[in-house]
């Protein structure tokens, strides 16, 4: 924290700060449980219309800009958000407790997406533009001229994740995606991390007076947590929703906005507890090797990941119990963390002993406690494919740094517990690509995950999320909304686009995106065909 | 109706007829009145799951089908239904009264949007593949290999409409599309075509057994109404649904898909009037060539058209009235057609004696009825933007040979009347593109009309809907679902897909179309970079 820029402990409210008319919170250090200033002023619902109207009249604007300033409005948030780091990195450290390099990468990450979506907005495939010419000849009807275009939906409502309070919150993939792809944002910031927020929220917001975008582009909310969420999912301003949470919650805020007037998605990255199955091929090698890999996965920010590992499929036999003893061995080492809240390292507490008592359930290791009241140790249980098959509570994620191992007698039990498996992020195959058994049972395997999960990982371990062109972090429900939507990498975009064809235009009433003369350079499908970029439709 | 083809009035569950045991209906030739033979039996609720089973069983075997085969099998069915057309249009005819031209144009685009989803199967676009190629060497942390492609959903419900037996029916776009992503198709046959619908449905279950398909790859169940709708969309083997009909029934399917333990979409095509705005311009040429072109327009299949120009917009003043003239001259000589069921009728002159019955509504023409019980004469009535604004049910579409014309008084009534309306498929402007204030007006309605509708034409009239790959058949709430989709079109794809991710794998573990060899010439986007079709990933 600088002199500088002194939190306010307001919510930005198009550009200017609002205090809340609904209380007050504070951070708390999990670190040491004690609170940080300032006061936070809450939001009462009833001021929440000044933000979403606001965002309404900015979307006209920001569905009209054009690549160049698009794109730069994007690099100068980043811009932005990276000059205040130094800042950023202490505040959240307090905030979340995560470690520095953590939030030294996280930061990066944030930085690189709004780059990176900024490089999308100037290549501008998003626009999925199209080009049906007209046939004027054509019997028995004439054919009409058809081109169509992708149009930002309206604002979007994004609500920020405890878990990464950089990359998955105030301008995190949500609030960059759906800022690529026009719409204006409101964020409903995560109480548990304000200052960061407002950190964060100010740079954004400076940003869009900089670019000279109306005031709503952008809005910065705090308020009473589900009763704010639910108005803003309800709110008829409200084109769609950015969600990463918790089951629940996600799922009330799908079920608020389905039910609206004018129904809308909120796209929801929820709950998994994305399987790692481990062919008997790869015990066979470096085992020890493979259960460092794992307690690094499962411990790595305290387990506070949507992609931690916390199902782990082992086989029965000699193999498998070596591997759960070098896990047995490598657990110890690893002390707890700060979890992100008190409340959370509690559900943790809740969740694991839940699990722990459960009959048929073993105990394979334990971390130890790390310092301050919020860093439980680490915990990997153990048990069979029959119980875990008769228990539904078993397939519950518990958030934090926890695993379930279960034991699998061989491929048909190993199909059938993944065939009973709700939708995942991720799941894992370790095997020997060298030996046929294990690569039989592998492509066995694969439809089966095809159907679960939004990304098979070879090898390795699913925690560490590329955003690139190819990245899905989705699934089907409960590990998102609907599973057809990824919220990390460029084709989160799409989730905040609606189709418009433009029928008969003459050349100078059409938007330049559709324009035969193509000013923008867009790469379109032109009568079936795929013209690459810069090409003119018709030369 | 031939011989050889006797219906038998049942169900066909996964290639199979099974008898239903929740009564029967029979269809009426709405021509006439009289009852059709044969009866068909209706399923109860508790027999839908061994269609939906053995859709859920054929799923993974669709999902991998090669695209020779997977087009081969589409333009089967085309060919299939080509091949009993005569009988098809002579049923079609008796069962909706529509006249044999429109039902052969209706069997050609049917066939046709067949065809065309065969190539795009060949085609393979859809299948949405991205490739970002491992960078081993990458600091602080090496880049892992992931590659994506976008899978069929698995099962879907196609919800046959009643207005088009068969373009948007058993085989019509929803059925062509899904089965096209690589979805097995449970379809819900409309009542009022029941013996259409099976001719048709044998010809899709014809071509899947001689594909060697699964059986389930496709159904054809009959059921009473809604009950059956609803327990489809309640289905958990059915991960989406496609329905086109009215408001009510679409939305009702929305909720309960979106009310389930795991929600899926239901992609509903309802209802929109469809504005028309003559400009003034417009109304200085050939005013009455525009007011046939519109009678036209209106009366076109008794108006039973999803796109049909419920609502006109013309200005106040002499080249208005003129207009009004010219409709009020051209109306009497369309006769009524029959409609398509006793009860569409039915409800057309409830809504049309409603409509004319409301304070500051006034009748600009009426057309004469038609032969038998059920060929109400068209009816245009005309009222002032104030009244209109102040009657939200006159902004209520009517189903059938009905428009409402407003007189606006200048750019300012049309452009608060426009930001008034719901979500609509269409709208479009009539201009003299000569003159700058038609032109200034035109370009000011433009972001309006965009935020509203799916496809925006420049004079023409909206009826007629082209299949092609720029089409958006669309629009927000209530017009569709949520807006983001097409229901026409080769786009109309992209709601049956999701992505899945692989990453770290193997070439040999890869599926087909995301393989570094490129097996099936996709065109892929590769480290960001779009590669034509055929084209290897890295030369």
């Amino acid at each position: 924290m600088t002199d500088q820029t002194p939190l306010t402990g307001h919510s930005i409210v198009a550009g200017r700060p609002v205090p809340g008319e609904a209380g007050t919170t504070r951070a708390v250090d999990p670190r040491t449980g004690a609170e940080l200033g300032p006061e936070y002023t809450l939001l009462a619902v009833e001021q929440l219309a000044e933000a979403t109207r606001a965002a309404a009249d900015a979307a006209p604007v920001l569905a009209s800009l054009e690549p160049g300033p698009h794109a730069d409005f994007l690099a100068d948030v980043a811009d932005r958000v990276e000059a205040v780091g130094d800042e950023l990195v202490a505040r959240a450290g307090a905030e979340t407790g995560l470690p520095e390099a953590r939030l030294r990468g996280e930061l990066a990450r944030t930085t690189n997406q709004l780059r990176l979506f900024a490089r999308v907005v100037r290549r501008g495939d998003h626009r999925g533009v199209r080009v049906d010419p007209a046939q004027p000849d054509r019997t028995p009807l004439p054919r009409a001229d058809v081109r169509r275009r992708l149009l930002p939906r309206g604002p979007v409502a994004v609500f920020g994740a405890s878990n990464f309070p950089l990359a998955f919150s105030v301008a995190g993939g949500d609030t960059a995606s759906a800022l690529a792809a026009g719409c204006p944002v409101v964020v409903k910031a995560h109480n548990a991390h304000p200052g960061t927020s407002e950190i964060v929220g100010r740079a954004v917001s400076d940003a869009v007076a900089a670019a000279g975008l109306p005031a709503g582009t952008f809005s910065l909310v705090y308020g009473p947590g589900a009763r704010i969420g639910q108005a803003l999912a309800a709110d008829p301003a409200v084109a769609g929703g950015g969600f990463t949470g918790s089951r629940a919650a996600g799922t009330a805020l799908m079920r608020t906005a389905a039910g609206r007037d004018v129904p809308v998605p909120v796209f929801a990255e929820m709950s998994s507890v994305n399987p790692v199955v481990l062919l008997p091929g790869a015990l066979a090698g470096d085992s020890a090797g493979l259960a460092q890999a794992y307690v690094t996965s499962v411990t790595g920010s305290c387990g506070q990941l949507c992609t931690a590992p916390g199902l782990v499929l082992v086989p029965a036999g000699a193999d498998g119990d070596r591997f759960l003893e070098h896990v047995a061995a490598a657990l110890p080492s690893v002390a707890g963390q700060p979890m992100l809240t008190p409340g959370i390292a509690q559900a943790w507490r809740d969740g694991a002993a839940a699990a722990a008592s459960r009959p048929g359930v073993t105990e394979v290791a334990r971390g130890p406690q790390g310092e301050g009241p919020n860093a439980p140790g680490a915990l990997v249980l153990a048990t069979d494919v029959a119980t875990f098959a008769g228990d539904p509570t078993l397939a519950e994620e518990v958030f934090g740094a926890f695993s379930l191992v279960v034991r699998y007698a061989g491929v048909g039990e190993l199909t059938g517990l993944l065939e009973g498996l709700e939708g995942q992020l991720t799941a894992t195959l370790h095997l020997d690509s060298g030996l046929a058994e294990d690569v039989q049972t592998a492509r066995g395997l694969l439809p089966v995950l095809e159907r679960t999960v939004g990304r098979i990982l070879v090898g390795g371990w699913p925690t560490g999320v590329e955003v690139n062109d190819a990245m899905v972090h989705g699934g089907p429900y409960p590990a998102t909304s609907d599973g057809a939507s990824t919220s990390v990498g460029t084709a989160a975009i799409e989730r905040w686009l609606r189709p418009v064809a433009y029928q008969g235009f003459p050349e100078e009433l059409l938007p330049a995106p559709v324009q035969e003369a193509n000013p923008w350079g867009l790469t379109r499908r032109v009568d079936g065909e795929l013209r690459p970029v810069g090409e003119p439709a018709r030369p």
